[in-house]
C-alpha cells in the first residue's frame, strides 16, 4: 500500500486488524459506524486516515470527540497508525 | 433525512448539491477525493459530516487542512451545512 509517512515504509494489514481491536466499538468491525455521530472509515483514503490519527494525537482536533480520540490513540506508534490505516482503507 | 442539529428541521439535498459546488474540487463530484490526503465523503454519516463542518468553522481542527477548511466554510450558515451533509450522505 502507499506510504503514508516518510518514516513508514511498509504496512501490515494483518497487524492493523489486531491493533484496531478497540476501534471497532465505535467504527464497527466492518468500518461502518453504528452511531451516526462517528465516521464510517471503511475504504477511506489510507493517507487521510493516517493524517487524521496524527492530528488527534497532536491535539489538533480540539473538540470533545477530538479529545476522546487523542486519548484512544495515545499509546499507538506511527507504525501502528499506519497499519490501522492500511487495514481500514482496504475494506469494502 | 435525520435532523443534524436542534436548529435544523429539514434538509434539501437539491439545495445541498448547489451549495456544494466548491467541495467537488477536492472531494470529487461523486464524493470520492482525487487526492488521498483528502477524505472520501460519499455515503458518510450525515450527522458526522455536519458536526465535522461545524468543528472546522469553530476552529476546532487546527492543523493546516483544518485552517483551509475553516476558510472554505466561512460563508456558510447552519442550514447550508445541513443541506451539504444531506447531499453527500445520500451518495453511493
Amino acid at each position: 500500500s502507499d506510504n503514508v509517512s516518510a518514516s513508514i515504509t511498509t504496512t501490515d494489514t494483518s497487524a492493523g486488524k489486531i491493533k484496531a481491536y478497540t476501534c471497532q466499538f465505535c467504527h464497527g468491525s466492518n468500518g461502518v459506524a453504528a452511531n451516526p455521530a462517528y465516521p464510517n472509515i471503511n475504504g477511506q483514503n489510507e493517507q487521510y486516515l493516517y493524517q487524521s490519527m496524527k492530528a488527534y494525537q497532536n491535539g489538533e482536533r480540539t473538540n470533545t470527540m477530538g479529545k476522546m480520540m487523542k486519548q484512544q490513540l495515545s499509546s499507538l506508534q506511527n507504525q501502528d497508525l499506519a497499519d490501522i490505516a492500511a487495514y481500514y482503507s482496504m475494506m469494502d
